[in-house]
């Protein structure tokens, strides 16, 4: 049986969209004599639907967009991903299901049994675990369809069930996995150590589709895959975007045409390639095309704009030069090199007057009282505030610079530089920040080099350094890791080597901070544990604060 | 036996804070003679302790606590709730628990069944449901004790099991329920529905111990109450105070001492009660006591000042009345009238300098331009900078002021208007914020008439009013509701006597501000539908927009 794995980039709700798209890789795939194509979770709707699971019209539409594509399998199976509403009285109203298409209908329908809640995850929110397993049989082979999180139940149980131990008892020969996994640094290696797995204990080659594209801030990175019945990886689509592959089944799987391809990108290469996604599908998705961000003569809106010119074009996206009397000379110097080496178009707004003008007016409340945060936050929020006029004025999206060292102590003005439709490099510490930097440069100057080597500084009063209310980032982003990304406590953190006063200042900073993050722009993810949906924090607890 | 329902506010991983309370309501009761006394779900830890739960530095601090809680139980059983670690390799890695403590020690333990996962509700995110029914025998009483949720699967089954139907297979002669049950205005008649439910299904009393106080947005009411085994009302807790009451059990409840008490407060008196607390709460669980807002002459910063005055005391709300060229004249007075009745300091700022100022600033990038929107941000966004200005140098918390109507449909400037810390009102339609209004001024005038009788309008251009791009809020708000509340499709809402065109229009409108939506400060709770972590939606979806 031929087979044809079919990577497409999905928006969700887009049923018009979704679903020509995958009516249109059905005829291709038909004139090219596939017997089976499979498309990924949730293909009909895009992932993840969130809370318009809970329209009865947005489920409507989903039945409808399948007796659609089904309309179109005479002569070709199809599996798509689609939810299916669950008739029993108990229970959630819907599955995460796997609908087989077949003679223009709906032949078999396999829903999906663990429904991971955890990190960006809220499966269980709408769907109803299933219980019942069975095989479906597509042109004689006999087929264990499961859905992602179906095979992830390998290492560490999460789950007290295990579908593929149950469909065994049904002498599958082949496993199809439709997925929608979500891109994170480590995820590649992650996913073909597990799916990998599956086939090991099993004894069954795999076929997986995954979703391509972005969602706001969760990046489907691709990669789908084949894998024998040892183990062994036998080929990859491509990375980050659409893509197709087929596959001939007979007892063993062997891809049809062309070398087999795997992916050999480095960690920071990987970075780059989902960032540049990210930035691309959150304008596309939302039908925008245009960019601007402030450029303040640091690492992090230098690389920033790098991105954005990758993403969107030099010609869409514009910066402005916002220097203030405590911003030094080279702040401006750096950023018009790094224009012109970008080819980007920059407008030089200082705010010293409006800095004046807003404490003017507020000196009958200020009065004599000393210039503090107040005054710096001032700056950063006039600088906001003319980033916005421009977007308003011009249709430009605000990008947001922060990285994610400063998200997490708080070294940001809320309504200032923590303005923007998307944070691009939010889930980079500063420390891996420099490491895209440089890489970016790899081939030759375009961050000027001066940009990378500087003490960091926010140039909100005079002769400020980061280093003036922050520990080195090296240090900083070292205990960062421990408290965020491992979930260390204090005494844990203080016991790999750092000043017990420095740890619990530190998580104190994070914890405290929350009501800040909470009013954080979208954040694009690419570790395993990035600020926003995927982390969770109560604003008034006081815990380690 | 006597029982004691101790209704405690707790205060989310303070552990110190929460045990002491613990501790000395059970030394109080010990001297009362009380035999059992009764704290609410996670009471140890405070509810939601959302991804806290996922460091094991919080988890053995919950341990501790529990055990420094039962050194304190000798001659008296005492029932709190807190995380429970598996110890199955199988499943998540803790139970949603009630430990049962006596003899100094840990006598039970009860698992959480049925895991709330809907609206704000993530507890599947971090326990494994309970699938192990046993009952507790304390003083000889054969109790059934459940965990909030698990009592709930009575009307609209949403799970496959029904702890209760599981237990009454070991008779047992009393139900106690520990809860934490956030408010919302109609939230007292289901609580007391579905409890007299069970009581009725079973025919056995019930004793239900509920949380009070604030987490950021979620407000706990209390309302914990006492009902006999046919279902009967015999006594209800304070709503939004602490309280405790002690019953005889000896067959049936009996009330220790005094009257029993019931709630008759109308729905807007609730509302009020509900808001006010949370605002009290935030600023004391924060560690703050002072608040600013600004004062537009509208009715929904009137109302937010007034909410705050009740919350925060007089002396601690200031204002800020800044008029732009575009402000009519009443609002300044209205604005001083209202800060006259309340007794608030107010200051006059007015914008037009700073205006003027920006539009020179920009003039070299907008050029010609018409006015247009992004002047008008403009000025709400100077606001904004005022007020964190404020804020930031005094210490008060900015009190956002936005309605649930404007967030809707996105009739409010980020960064501008959607600044604050909290939003106090923005679970309240429009409609609701004017009858919240009218119901202030019932014994006299507090909110200037005027404010409440003048036309809607943000003042942001020459004789603007929210009718020009808005329709009547009675109308925005029926079909707001319909589709916010009540999930319903365009179709079904046109067909309720709406012009198809009119509801394509709004219900586009409230999908493409989720961007907005996304940035907007916390929200206190008081419908079954807030914005917020209740009501989670893609921003870049393309569904009905």
């Amino acid at each position: 049986m031929q087979i044809r794995l079919a990577q497409l980039n999905y928006h969700i709700g887009n049923f018009e969209q979704n679903v020509r798209k995958i009516v249109g890789e059905i005829k291709i795939a038909k004139a090219d004599r596939v017997e089976l194509i499979v498309f990924s979770e949730l293909s009909v709707c895009g992932y993840p639907p969130r809370d318009f699971l809970e329209f009865e019209d947005f489920i409507s539409k989903c039945e409808d967009s399948i007796a659609e594509i089904a309309s179109h399998c005479i002569g070709i199976t199809a599996i798509v991903g689609a939810p299916l509403r669950n008739t029993s009285v108990n229970g959630k109203s819907l599955f995460n299901a796997a609908f087989v298409l077949e003679n223009g209908v709906v032949k078999n329908m396999v829903r999906k049994s663990l429904l991971p809640n955890y990190d960006i995850f809220d499966e269980y929110r709408y769907f109803e675990p299933n219980r019942d397993f069975d095989i479906v049989e597509i042109n004689g082979v006999r087929v264990a369809l499961t859905i992602c999180e179906d095979l992830w139940n390998i290492e560490d149980p999460l789950y007290i069930t295990n579908p593929m131990d149950e469909l065994m008892e049904q002498n599958p020969q082949l496993m199809i996995n439709i997925a929608a996994s979500p891109f994170d640094f480590n995820h590649r290696e992650d996913r073909i150590r597990v799916l990998s797995a599956n086939c090991n204990k099993y004894g069954l080659p795999l076929l997986y589709v995954n979703h391509v594209g972005a969602q706001t801030e969760l990046i489907f990175d691709g990669g789908s895959m084949a894998i024998d019945s040892t183990g062994k990886l036998l080929h990859e689509l491509e990375y980050y975007k659409e893509d197709k592959a087929s596959f001939e089944y007979n007892k063993g799987l062997k891809l049809v045409s062309g070398e087999p391809r795997f992916d050999t990108r480095l960690k920071i290469e990987r970075i780059h390639d989902a960032l540049v996604l990210g930035v691309a599908e959150y304008f596309e998705k939302l039908g925008f095309n245009k960019a601007v961000l402030g450029l303040s003569g640091g690492i992090d809106s230098a690389v920033v704009l790098y991105l954005a010119v990758e993403a969107l074009g030099k010609e869409n996206v514009r910066t402005l030069l916002m220097p203030s009397e405590y911003s030094s000379a080279h702040s401006i110097d750096d950023s018009v090199k790094l224009s012109e080496n970008l080819g980007t178009a920059y407008d030089i707004v200082p705010i010293k007057n409006l800095f004046e003008n807003f404490r003017k007016d507020l000196n009958p409340m200020f009065g004599n009282l000393p210039f503090n945060l107040a005054e710096e936050n001032l700056q950063a929020r006039i600088r906001g505030v003319l980033l916005m006029g421009i977007s308003n004025k011009f249709g430009n999206i605000v990008l947001n610079t922060s990285n994610k060292s400063e998200c997490a102590v708080g070294y940001s003005t809320i309504y200032g530089d923590m303005n923007g439709g998307l944070s691009v490099i939010a889930d980079l510490y500063k420390t891996e920040v420099y490491d895209l930097a440089r890489w970016i440069n790899r081939n030759g100057e375009v961050i000027p080099e001066n940009i990378i080597t500087k003490a960091p500084s926010a140039e909100l009063r005079p002769d400020q350094k980061d280093s003036d209310s922050l520990p080195e980032y090296a240090v900083l982003d070292e205990i960062l890791i421990q408290y965020i990304e491992n979930r260390k406590g204090p005494a844990e953190i203080a016991a790999m080597g750092h000043s017990e006063e420095l740890v619990n200042r530190i998580l104190r900073l994070v914890n405290l901070n929350e009501y800040k993050r909470y009013q954080t722009p979208p954040i694009l993810r690419v570790s395993k544990k990035a600020f926003g949906m995927g982390r969770r924090v109560p604003i008034v607890g006081k815990y380690l604060c």
